[in-house]
């Protein structure tokens, strides 16, 4: 598919975006962080949360005055590694960017530090914001709370998001390992691309309100139902990924002075755009000398990467090692858009007065 | 099932446990404390990880001298927060409760903590550890690797353990969240309480060595082989619970010094015995009034049990609501054991001179 799709310049897709964003209001440096973001994860080949959603799902938010673009954000701490930011509102990537900063500050004087962050909106992929611990030798985390979109087991109701977690785990040679799940069976952004590119969805993404399988992309929602937990059915451990949702909806919500989506959802103020957020950094070297650790990264990867294959299968494939490769590709020969997603640029560059340059 | 097996008192079987350690060379103060874990995991009905390895798995260890009874445990700290414990090859019970002490200790102070603990051995449940936080108004997690059973996707030889997590998150009126999910679509003592019952196990927990469904539980592992991580397919998110098993062993092998298990294995001196673990803790009240997030979390668990539910269920399940009903029950009418498992218990009385009074 990507083959046949045409390529976009990273450097020029950054500086359309943040400027696209600037005219929508959002300031200059927001602008930069949010753009950077998005591009980064479009550059990793994790298309479902990049400049596709620039203007149908944050562009149009704010303009409906859901997003507030010139936030003040307020940082509160009772405890050296612990701290609460209030967004107030603002870009969940402004957000996110400026909560893990303040987690990896507070990792380097203690050693293991988690902020949570209450009043943010959609914040993109939790994987950037737990990558920004790598530089500094650290282990990052990030998980988040958005609107229900995924059931409980037993229920056709959603009860809570797709509620991603994020874990970066610096290396030495070989590209740091990288995480980012959804507990749902398949984020959100995936059942889009199914209905972007005319593909069914297969059986255990999506039930309907009775309980039934959807695989029509299109029907998803339509009268009720949601996604499916990871795991799919009782006795492949639904409860596993809906208990790990549940449990990111507690560290987002709750323990950031905010509540449960599904509680969200019933207060008069929310407007079905509010998500908190976690971000945790571990400093490796208050554990263990860092080479002896990330050798000892380097030396599990290639292990796995060494292990024999069920016949037909190339190669393992290891989460971060994986995306790193797309993303040296693409840094080199472009980003791949959808034609429909660079419609959707087309659009935004004329409804903002901009020049389309992409 | 439960209703035909003879039921035995939670006090006696832990004194009877007790004994047996002590009998096996475990000093009193560590026979206690590995006792109540395994106790604790029957009472909640977490029956794959409690007294039925007493013998089998424990005690036979002990005996061929793969499990230090003595074990000296050193903690070595670099930064207020964090924390490694050498276990010394001591029984995983006893590493990790004093590791999990020591998490709770330094959350209390910091807020935020994190604790690994290498060369140890298997800690039975993760939930008994995350659970200790709860008292003290904290946020529990801890997770750890062992020898591998669970494949990486597109390989059938085995690449890490089924590698738990466990999260336990202090309720109000409510009792509190609690979450141990092996990343694998099963727990290994389930397909071990399958083959004692004659049951089969369904397709998605076991492949064998050309990559095809195992559903003859005593036919796991024969001629290669391994279990599947939580997914069980690329199109189910199986990259999901290999990621986040893989991210486990690296928090619990390399981030306390250690390796990770499909390094471990590799070594000379490893035994197949070998396990390391991490713990930490959040104190709640560091980011938000402890009142105010038990009632959130409250209203949360409320919310959910009153989901409609799809026909045919009768209840929307929560883990650790679901378990402390179960453990509730037990405690006043005692804790129903397999036959298999009395039979085991009663060899072990015979093996250690002591009298079986259950």
């Amino acid at each position: 598919m990507s083959e046949e799709r045409p390529r976009v310049d990273t450097g020029k897709l950054t500086r359309f975006s943040t400027e696209a964003l600037e005219k929508l209001g959002v300031p200059k440096e927001d602008a930069e962080i949010t753009a950077r973001i998005l591009v980064a994860c479009d550059l990793r080949g994790v298309e479902s949360h990049g400049v596709a959603h620039l203007r149908m799902f944050y562009g149009n938010r704010i303009r409906r005055g859901l997003i507030n673009v010139t936030p003040k954000l307020q940082v509160f701490s009772h405890a050296p590694s612990t701290a609460v930011m209030d967004g107030d509102n603002g870009l969940g990537f402004v957000v996110g960017y400026h909560a893990m900063n303040e987690a990896i500050n507070r990792a380097r004087e203690t050693g293991a530090s988690f902020v949570t962050a209450r009043n943010s909106t959609h914040y993109g992929a939790a994987a950037y914001y737990a990558m920004m611990a790598l530089e500094h030798d650290m282990i990052g985390f990030s998980g988040t709370n958005n609107v229900p979109i995924v059931v409980a087991p037993g229920s056709s109701v959603p009860a809570i998001s797709s509620n991603p977690l994020a874990v970066a785990v610096p290396a030495g040679e070989k590209p740091p390992i990288v995480l980012d799940m959804a507990t749902s069976t398949c984020a959100g952004g995936k059942i889009e691309i199914a209905i972007r590119t005319g593909s069914d969805i297969p059986e255990g993404w999506v039930i309907d309100s009775e309980g039934q399988p959807v695989t029509d992309p299109t029907k998803r929602f339509r009268g009720g139902g949601g996604m499916l937990p990871l795991g799919g059915s009782p006795e492949l451990g639904v409860y596993k990924g809906f208990g790990l949702g549940l449990v990111i909806d507690l560290l987002s919500g709750p323990l950031s002075g905010s509540v449960a989506s599904l509680i969200k959802e019933t207060l008069p103020e929310a407007r079905g755009n509010y998500s908190d957020h976690f971000f945790g950094a571990l400093r490796i070297d208050s554990f263990t000398p860092i080479e002896d650790f990330k050798k000892s990264v380097d030396a599990f990867i290639n292990a796995l990467e060494a292990l024999p294959r069920i016949p037909g299968v190339d190669r393992i494939t290891i989460p971060g090692p994986y995306e790193a490769e797309i993303a040296e590709e693409r840094q080199s020969n472009g980003i791949p858009l959808d034609p429909k997603v660079i419609d959707d640029l087309k659009l935004l560059a004329e409804e903002l007065g901009m020049e389309y340059d992409l």
